[in-house]
């Protein structure tokens, strides 16, 4: 009897351990969408065509599809995440952070929540595209540590939710990765996407913003989207905002027809911003980059709310959270903004 | 007393249906390696210097890094293993296969083995590097479906274990990504994955596998390597054998000095080759890029052990396996392939 109880004892300890361990179902990469390109000509087993560009050589390449490393947990919510990356890099900005903690989609796995990161058409393992593109050392860095709201280069933001080793800041840059499609790709690797798994929450970052709030309109199966500072906002053609001026270059609202922005009230949506974005205008770059945008963000969750949606706009100091610079997923507070995300999903009744 | 039992029972069962999911202790994304370029002048936040290449920017661009993407299951071998991919593509083909069945590093990680997998320079995540770079749609999957066995396009050798259909051949070819680096990027990547991570076990793949020689001879913290077929050898400067001559080229061994080579007499060394590689000169691209190969790995794992090493060239048909390709990891018997690698590895005492 002792024994038993013994051997109970220690199963629920072991259950306990295990506790801090991620339990996967199921794991792995897979394509989508893209298109094949056919040359003409019969191909010929027996000569070798080099590798310049020739037109008769009777054989294929497969292009503009996206790449997808998806996990599923033991005991997962019934709608998977989908993350969908910015512009300059590709989906690893959900899976690490620069100083070594985990990514945004292992926390929200240990939440239960299965994930299908995204590399869009042309970046990072989807690197075969239609376009002849060249990508070049064009230093840059200082220009983003600025637009991404770290700091003010070389000084960091006070406060930053961003840490101030040089390592880790090499680590958050290397992120970055080229483009090498003809940027019209991303929307229809989304549908793709979405054929495929079938119902899901997107979750976008930056410009990928843009492309979540179309894949939520053109596909049924997209049944929430949760955007971090997102770069771009649709309206209804007939109540598009004026343009918003600023330094680099202003924001202007996407007309989309009525019928069409009116699936984007049918779905529950979240937009969180994070700090160092002030209201009026400034001679700082990443200010003014977040300034116009969030302002358009208010309009956007307005004119959702107005035809009958349910869109929240959370701007972050609001509610007392200080310090997230653009890529809020990798901040040093992203286990908050996971238990954030985690809340509203269950709220919003997406599980 | 009865309800006891049956609720050690119970947790016994749930210990057994455990045991069909992976249980991650952490896993994560990284760089190493790497260079910084610094262009002279001083940078200026208030206006934006555009995107092309500029001298004076006073900007910093990270560069030459690989990407690698890990995982630690719990109770995991002491050991990791380091995944070396080969020419064409990223590390993802060790993390998928064409027909949706778990990658090959997933079905280690199963038997307890850590992953490490690996974008080399330029490819994958891993994008951004020092070279100015063009990737054009050169349509070249026929010449690949040819040179890595599967058959001789348009027909599938017989009996290989390659899914037919053609959504996985599709998903096949997809997993190709452009190679932006200069080409000199990879023993050095390796040797500061060596220094991050430490002691460590290669399974390298095609022209992997010569990276994974030099960063063996290099870093003494590789502590064995298995290598699937791999594209180049090398040897004592005097003992360097004669060239061997194919259609596709043929293959040269490469001179090392005797102290660099003896290194891999001190580690378990083994390699794999597939099936359909004739011992005879053919007409047939794949059957030549792979004949003059296999007999200059015999040349190779024979000097290794005139040396007194301990390395163990596996033909697989010759021990029962048969209708393997160039992508032995992603076959059909991947998962037999696991089970031979996992054995040897603890045959050589090396978890």
């Amino acid at each position: 009897m002792k024994k038993i109880i013994l051997g109970v004892l220690l199963l629920l300890f072991a259950g306990v351990a295990q506790a801090q361990h991620i339990t996967i179902a199921r794991q792995g990469h897979f394509s989508v969408g893209g298109q094949t390109i056919q040359r003409l000509g019969k191909y010929d087993n027996s000569k070798f065509v080099g590798w310049a560009e020739q037109e008769e050589t009777g054989q294929s390449y497969r292009a503009d599809h996206a790449f997808v490393d998806f996990q599923i947990p033991a005991d997962s919510k019934k709608l998977p995440l989908v993350y969908v990356h910015g512009y300059g890099g590709s989906g690893v900005c959900w899976q690490m952070t620069p100083d070594g903690r985990e990514g945004f989609a292992t926390l929200m796995l240990r939440r239960g929540w299965s994930s299908y990161v995204v590399d869009l058409p042309g970046r990072g393992r989807a690197g075969r595209t239609s376009a002849t593109t060249t990508a070049k050392p064009v230093a840059d860095e200082m220009f983003w540590f600025d637009i991404w709201r770290i700091g003010v280069w070389p000084n960091f933001n006070e406060g930053v939710q961003f840490p101030k080793d040089s390592t880790s800041l090499s680590q958050f840059f290397r992120e970055m990765t080229p483009d090498l499609s003809n940027h019209q790709l991303d929307v229809p690797a989304l549908g793709a996407l979405s054929e495929r798994i079938g119902d899901h929450i997107l979750v976008t970052h930056s410009a990928g913003g843009f492309s979540g709030w179309m894949s939520a309109m053109q596909n049924s199966e997209v049944k929430g989207v949760a955007s971090y500072e997102p770069g771009g906002f649709v309206f209804p053609e007939d109540e598009v905002p004026e343009r918003i001026d600023g330094l680099t270059g202003g924001v202007a609202g996407i007309a989309v027809s009525m019928e069409q922005f009116k699936r984007l009230t049918e779905i529950p949506i979240i937009l969180y911003f994070g700090d160092y974005i002030p209201e009026t205008p400034s001679k700082n770059l990443g200010d003014e980059n977040w300034r116009v945008r969030l302002q358009m963000a208010r309009k956007f969750v307005e004119a959702i709310n107005r035809h009958g949606g349910n869109a929240t706009l959370v701007e972050l100091p609001k509610i007392g959270i200080y310090g997230n610079t653009h890529f809020l997923m990798q901040d040093l507070n992203n286990a908050e903004l996971a238990d954030l995300l985690d809340d509203w999903l269950l709220k919003s009744k997406l599980n």
